[in-house]
């Protein structure tokens, strides 16, 4: 029996969408990024301002120089990025929870009876699902995001853990969404926490 | 209904006992990566000796020095790896299959009803299979192996595709043998093939 499941997903393939489905048949606790957020600044002297404007970001000289590290906000990401790892692992101690976004696969590894699972999806089915979701957005607008928001999760990722975004041996389980439709990806992860 | 199984996998994971077991619940038919070579050199004019010398190997100076690139080797690796694709192919066409390794999701990725598999592990796992599978070499030369093994086999399918071995988003399923056990990876596949 699986009491906690995490979701890492790319933008646009489904993975809130899975989560929350996968939640409600197995009734536990569904834990998205705003949530954790939201628990990470009740529980920290982190202000909304800070928050908005480090989230899901790594200093500016990650990956180009380390010598040239911004130590002035360095700080800052590391305590917004410990506060939603303990309101993370908070919800995992209770059980019975599905948590999306953050590293949680990570962040939980030492976690027994945990299911860590990826959403992948090719981009065509990605793009259709956004325009369904932001009907307003212009298609290039769309596929600028869905690479800018990856690559910002990648970054975030390897910044934050010793881990790859996406790389199969980080997770128990990957999925993808546009092969298997999203009915299928709940039905697989629901028959193996069970 | 899935007619064409690939499964790629990290060397110890258990990939070939898994896609033995799918293709006996199915009734498939099995293609490992001997019975693709040796299709391979039944339709052309590679010798044993070159098949052993070259097989998942990469030009020498491939991720060094792309200038340097062995010319006088080119056609050899390129032939031997239009051959095995052909074999691939051939299975394939015919449908009812699966086929275990030599980067066969991204040859038949343009052929329908495929499911694409990508099967991993704890390194503590694979040991302790691949110690079950051969008592008498030692942890030490086991643990090299792996190393070199994946390493060739990742080498291998970033010179001859598109793609990067063992990220999920070039496969529509990927599962941790070891976290999940090879009983439960062979009903994943079977379920979702039919």
């Amino acid at each position: 029996m699986k009491k906690i499941i995490t979701i890492s997903r790319e933008f646009g393939a489904g993975g809130a969408k899975i989560g929350k489905a996968v939640a409600e048949r197995l009734g536990y606790y569904y834990m998205d990024k705003d949530m954790i957020i939201k628990s990470a600044m009740e529980s920290s002297s982190i202000t909304a301002d800070e928050f908005s404007k480090w989230d899901e970001k790594v200093p500016h000289n990650f990956g180009f120089g380390q010598s040239l590290f911004d130590f002035y906000n360095k700080p800052l990401n590391e305590k917004l990025f410990e506060a939603q790892k303990e309101a993370i692992k908070k919800v995992a101690e209770k059980g019975n929870c599905v948590i999306v976004g953050r590293n949680a696969n990570v962040v939980l590894k030492e976690f027994d009876a945990a299911l860590h699972v990826f959403i992948t999806s090719s981009t065509y089915w990605k793009l259709q699902n956004l325009k369904g979701l932001m009907p307003e957005v212009s298609e290039e607008k769309i596929l600028n995001q869905m690479k800018s928001i990856d690559k910002a999760r990648a970054k975030y990722c390897s910044y934050y853990t010793d881990t790859e975004f996406g790389k199969a041996e980080f997770y128990d389980l990957c999925l993808k969404s546009s092969d298997l439709g999203i009915e299928k990806c709940v039905d697989i992860i629901c028959d193996i926490a069970k």
